[in-house]
């Protein structure tokens, strides 16, 4: 058995040596070693590789390091929220600010600042993503009309990543690389409220949720061994591990997650519930990390890039 | 100021002279009580009340307290992720057994079991659930086809009620007094693998998810006040304060939930945080209860029933 | 195998019944329900009953409840921290306040007003308890000149019970009824604080920790059967586990905690960890649930009382 | 205002390259880049630094990286746990084993195999501990003998570091740098069992736990600045933070910590509640991050290296 043990720190080491190290500090530092393995092998086995995650991780600054990764081909199929889709869409224009977890949110609703934890967004990133999204909206009611069948979530965001130039985009590289976006909540958020707002005038204009289901089958079926890297719970959580009942299970899973087990949620789930239920194969090879993401996911991904 | 005390205890003590204690009790009590005060105030003043759950809420016994609450009005709009939908259903026909959180995943998947924390859901119960779905959605195609339109989550869902005749389900209430379960996420869960196997068959069939988008507006619009009750946190709870932005966010607010504030995420966020987004509005009475539901809720809710 | 399923439930409803009706709820419902028949073994095999609470539990409410346990002997022996101590002694005097979490605290500090969670603690309950502690601690002093050795901190807390004379108060019933209460961080805190001032002038004044070993272990290796109900972590908790190898471990375990699991820390450890060190014994009856004591442990209790 | 945004990662990013670029990246890698910057202020204004620890730091891979904090003078005062103490004992000459959360407890107590989360710690290690501690006791017996009085928990432990000489060793370093490792539970845990074996024969034998409190309170008061770092909670926190009233609170503070706030624990406590009791001054520059030391703590500190 392998002895518990520290490791020589000093400024000049690199997160990929400390991260090597962690194998033996125990609790969370073996775990977050352990995720880094099974990614290791994820990658050696050619899994196609589905990455979750909830809106709040593109509130943050991992979005950029997501983009990286979707620039980078390092994924292959994204299941997330609709709040990231917007959030990455506005941050295309407008950054998020650095606040603070302990301000007044009443002083900070009168000043029209939004909060998420100690991130504050000002309203005025909303009144620029309904600009954007008015007539982008009224293209995609075009096309249905000329199509005749109303689009799907993963289409609407696969052209709405054509309106994109940032570069630090991760709907700007999914586009680019043809890596779908699967969203089974498009109408939640603030891009369900403008979807709301053009409906008013467009009736018409609709959504089959229903459409993008045979292309994401295909995906987990075709596939000779897939696995999936998932930050945070939600609907992108269990999306993910749902579909992937079809092939009786991920082959290779890794959860960063700040969840908790007793009350029963999939959002705090942890990959051993999963088995039980063929979301990861028997045989899985599954790591679990209790933790902040913004913390956890930046040492587990960059010795990838 | 209120002091901090203790009340005596006995075997014949009612839950609702307990509540009442709790108020002096401090910590996680005092939240307890105060969230059935909003409550009160929510129903005094006649709002329009959401109840949004996440679908754990339903495989545990609390399925039937919120059927019990939507049997007697007590609830006018349901807001839930789609797992809720399938598994009121199956419970309808056959019921989920009780457990062990430290059960050996592997050997119920070999048994055909499936775990969600200490419930156990046997495989039979997931053919159970195609064997109504496949000719239900048969049905809904039909319709479909004759009214030339794609059905809404909430429609189908209402359709879903007129199956079912058991008294202690949320759906067959729903339906029975026309109160509308909106599902913005409705292709996830075994549901969603249900549709995604009827659709091998019947291509044309699909969702219009943005469907039920006007309804939701109005209730939220046409109300003179709104009030939510929300257990655990994912899309319905984001979709329920969400889209209260529409009137400058909701009256009253009870939050029961075990998320955490500090990795920024919706379901771990306080209600103070939706204050500054106007999901809630400036002078909200709103209350936060840490815990699980299944020891909270039934604690909460009994002195209205 | 037991269904899931919910109780009908009302005005009128007793705790008692609700409590019973939780072993079908699921979740910590269900775990409540098991702590609640892992207290009654206790008392049908006649175990040695020790009850292990943090300090923020006499803070609040419950610190009635526990001495309505000590009164009534329902319990054996008490360990505790220093804050507790203090606090039930404090308590005889003036009460605590109802605060809250949200509170500014930099004008709470100008005010003198200390917060614990959501109590309130005004300065002048310190000023209150110096005078208390100081007269008392001369005694003790004479008592140690004259005794030609050190007062225990067990011995320590039961003298000071006889200062008291509330009948809310857990050390007035604990002396009283000579149940022990041990408290090996006993220079901690406030208690801690005023110790530090009386040796300024009395140096020679001491406390041997060491002096209730004896003492506590007799109570372990004598019994014919030990159980313990442990509110919260910390070192209350370690040193009732960690006695009980003396004989292989307790018979009977109920754990209310908050704690996590993850970080390897004694506070989150679940009670299986206590197995792997033969501090609950490998055929123990156990009981864990999660979630704030001041609303656990009045259902687990009260159907004793 | 500071914008939010991600950074370029690679292989060879070093550490302190990260922790810079998490300021930007929001909720908990903002709150760990924040702590660093409290800690530079420490130093810069040469604050008396507290570190204070719980003993699972010691059970895991941190034990090394504290002893070389200690090593290089870089923290002035210990205050922490007995399991503390004898863990890092026991490591001098055995190292404890890398394990799994998830093991048969039942399997691992009739192995002889303590867990500690992923830690195992064969039985064969107390052996040890007990042929160490017992000559020890006597030494120290002698000395009482002698001295005609009772030693102190921190003299014990200076003591005790006499005896080691491996140079991973917080104890070896603490005497042999002369800084002072308080623990005010000295009779905790197995250290305690120990004593309560040792004083069956040697029944005067004895610790005066208010011994060190003059010293403490001297550090405190005789300090310009003071600062700590707290990782966990339980009575080493408390004791760390309490002891600083004497001077109107902490200067700067660093938390890190898997606690939670809401049951009003002093382990799950917020710095900001700290300072409403003047444990932090209210001008105090302190940081929270929420997560497991294991990952924080090496992030952290490794630009002080």
């Amino acid at each position: 058995m392998k002895e518990i043990k520290g490791m020589k720190l000093n400024k000049n080491t690199k997160i990929t040596e400390l991260v090597k190290g962690m194998e033996n500090i125990g609790f969370q530092a073996t775990q977050l070693n352990r995720a880094v393995k099974i990614i290791e092998k994820m990658k050696e086995n050619k899994a196609v590789v589905f990455l979750s995650f909830t809106s709040n991780m593109v509130s943050s600054g991992l979005r950029e390091i997501i983009a990286q990764l979707v620039k980078e081909k390092f994924v292959d199929v994204l299941i997330t929220s609709a709040g990231s889709i917007e959030e990455d869409l506005i941050k295309t224009e407008k950054p998020f600010l650095l606040g603070s977890f302990d301000a007044d949110d009443k002083e900070l609703d009168k000043k029209g600042v939004n909060r998420i934890g100690n991130i504050f967004v000002p309203d005025d990133r909303y009144t620029l993503l309904e600009d954007k999204l008015m007539p982008f909206f009224k293209k995609l009611y075009a096309r249905q009309i000329k199509n005749k069948r109303l689009i799907s979530p993963t289409e609407l965001i696969f052209e709405l990543g054509k309106e994109v130039e940032d570069k630090n985009s991760i709907l700007y590289w999914a586009t680019k690389n043809k890596i779908p976006i699967f969203c089974p909540g498009i109408t939640d958020g603030a891009l369900g409220l403008n979807l709301y707002f053009f409906k008013q005038k467009f009736k018409e204009f609709g959504i089959d949720v229903t459409a993008d289901m045979e292309n994401l089958g295909k995906r987990v079926l075709e596939a000779d061994k897939t696995g999936a890297i998932i930050l945070g719970g939600g609907i992108a959580k269990h999306h993910t591990i749902g579909v992937n009942i079809l092939r009786d299970g991920l082959d290779y899973v890794v959860y960063i997650s700040t969840g908790t087990e007793y009350d029963g949620s999939l959002s705090g789930a942890r990959p051993k519930e999963a088995v039980s239920w063929s979301k990861i194969n028997e045989e899985g090879n599954y790591a679990y990390v209790e933790g902040d993401a913004t913390i956890i996911f930046p040492l587990v991904i960059c010795g990838f890039l």
